[in-house]
């Protein structure tokens, strides 16, 4: 038996903390409640969260387009200070700012032993368990269980996570900006320098302008490329994607023809590198249909509703064409992503025209507004 | 005016030959017939056929499975010498031994001028014109002017080809066994070696047996791959297939559930890499979610017929796995088909396995009853 409120050790806090959190009880209702989130178990980390992201998968679970147990706490993009730590814990302790991870990297799976996996098999995502690795929840409310989402949980004033999801960054990072890095940074940019490995001088086309296709552009620019078509059907985005990069801007809705045989008229061949950021099945077919057909490659970042499919040609497919889902930007979350926050420090990567808007966390409802409008590439909530 | 017979230089006889070929009438109708064989003209490589491979894209243009023009002179795995060039061809000379490129290299276009691309834009098998880059065909027969294929047509004593398909090799090549160097050994030896570049200690299932499927297997065992688990509703296939590096097999017709389910089971978490050899859009599914979810290689050698799709979950790509589509293993044919000739003369690949039967070129209809009965990895037919 532990005794709440009892120190087991410099590193251990065992008090319940009351604080606000935002809850979905069910599809599409968010409220901003007061939650109890219970002490870190072995092997697990409370955090004081500073500031999170605003992501569209983020709005993906609390639509039910990505499958998640209600009521549940969301949010995955986090940066935060260690709280307090459970038994065992070695690789963080309080202080020390940290990252959450969407995708832990627990280093012992077939993902995490593969030199290119990351998609570690202790991800609580796809599916989603709602639950820390021991098959419990840290969070009650009014009595009520409340789940986790991806192990992360981040729009909460404190969150509980496994040590395999949170990283250790540099004592330097701002904490009201860093947060991207946890998942729109790699998820963007890491998808067009690290899975696609983008050329210079190639031809890019980017499907959703939004906070991930933007970060793709930057990602794209960085590398060299000396064409990027950005799609998108809301045009307000337009103004903002070519101030990161986008040369030409297409919108299907005003195109008489299906938006890849425009960019295949554009670039005469196809381009060489597509990416999907929207996670609609039919962005999905004209992103792999833009490409160049012996060697055009096509980074799917985007996550669809349950049950969908994209059909591809069963008779063009041999001719050279790659299709690669990418998720984090084939990062080792726990190995990288501290390596991008002081790449950030170093101002290799500029990440802050990502960061259009940044809002207090009790004005979460806000928030999601202007997302929804489509007026921002990311919001940030501070705490 | 040009006048047949006249020799306008060293290199050119300009003279009709008569010879035997087959020509595929219709659907599902061959038949071996005298045919005049043109002159080449400028550009243009007139080859006397020494041997030729039966591969099911030969199988798949006669049954129209691969869209092409009747009536035509099919095969495109062909090895032979140099009788005649036609003006300003400069890469191979009379007497030259050579082989027939399925795909050519004109080392012009986007994909040749690409690092990784092989599929040269003036190739002719997607969509097939059946006609040399003029515009026009060497071929006649009974008066009617006979398609071309792949612009190969390598069922025949004499072809014509453009220059950019085909290729001199080394003077040492065993004229009656190297013609599986210019498809069957690249398509799948290449697709394991150095499409998928398969890691050593690897799993590996490969979906059909045949030609290609074997080839594969045999680049999957090169490679240090530790399982290679063989799939095909063919149970004679399977002895020389384990011949070959095979591991397991499975038989899907006597399979409870789903292949790509068992491959699962079998390996817990998917395998590392997939090929998919035969063209079947149901098998282009069952190797894609036979792979690992973080980062398997799902690799397309199958050429599926017209108008089919095969569908992947939207929600799921995003985790990692790779598609690739791979014609001729990716290979830029007329830079790296002589090196591969060159290896086998070194003894550094060993295609002898690959060839289980040898007919004289006018038992044609016998070798496809072997093919059809699936008793052949490769029946090679000889002039």
């Amino acid at each position: 038996m532990q005794n709440i409120g009892t120190k087991h050790s410099t590193h251990t806090k065992k008090y319940t903390i009351t604080c606000l959190a935002a809850i979905a009880w069910k599809k599409n209702s968010l409220s901003l409640e007061k939650v109890e989130v219970e002490p870190p178990k072995a092997g697990e980390v409370r955090i004081k969260m500073t500031s999170t992201g605003i992501c569209g998968s983020d709005d993906h679970t609390i639509k039910g387009i990505i499958t998640v147990k209600y009521p549940f706490i969301p949010g995955h993009e986090g940066a935060g200070i260690v709280e307090s730590t459970g038994e065992g814990v070695s690789s963080v302790q309080p202080g020390d700012k940290v990252l959450t991870l969407p995708v832990p990297q627990c280093r012992e799976c077939s993902a995490c032993l593969h030199p290119k996996g990351n998609f570690c098999e202790k991800q609580d995502l796809l599916p989603s368990s709602g639950l820390m690795l021991d098959g419990t929840s840290r969070f009650t409310c009014k009595g009520e269980k409340i789940y986790h989402c991806f192990r992360t949980s981040t729009f909460t004033e404190y969150t509980v996570v496994p040590e395999i999801s949170v990283v250790k960054i540099d004592a330097a990072a701002p904490m009201d900006k860093i947060c991207i890095m946890s998942c729109e940074v790699p998820t963007g940019y890491g998808a067009a320098v690290h899975s696609a490995q983008v050329t210079p001088g190639s031809t890019c086309v980017v499907f959703g302008l939004g906070g991930i296709g933007s970060a793709i552009v930057m990602g794209c620019k960085a590398s060299g490329a000396s064409r990027i078509i950005g799609v998108d059907i809301n045009e307000e985005k337009f103004p903002r994607a070519k101030a990161l990069g986008v040369t030409d801007v297409l919108n299907p809705s005003n195109l008489k023809k299906p938006v890849q045989e425009v960019v295949k008229e554009m670039t005469g061949i196809g381009v060489d590198f597509a990416f999907e950021a929207i996670g609609l099945t039919e962005t999905m077919v004209a992103a792999w249909d833009s490409c160049n057909l012996s060697h055009g490659v096509c980074i799917i970042t985007g996550v669809s509703a349950p049950n969908l499919q994209f059909s591809l040609s069963g008779q063009t497919v041999f001719t050279g064409r790659t299709l690669k889902g990418a998720c984090l930007g084939d990062y080792k979350t726990k190995d990288c992503f501290p390596q991008l926050v002081t790449a950030y420090l170093q101002n290799k990567i500029n990440i802050d025209p990502l960061i259009t808007h940044q809002l207090p966390f009790d004005q979460l409802h806000k928030a999601f507004e202007v997302y929804h409008a489509g007026k921002t590439i990311r919001c940030v909530l501070l705490f």
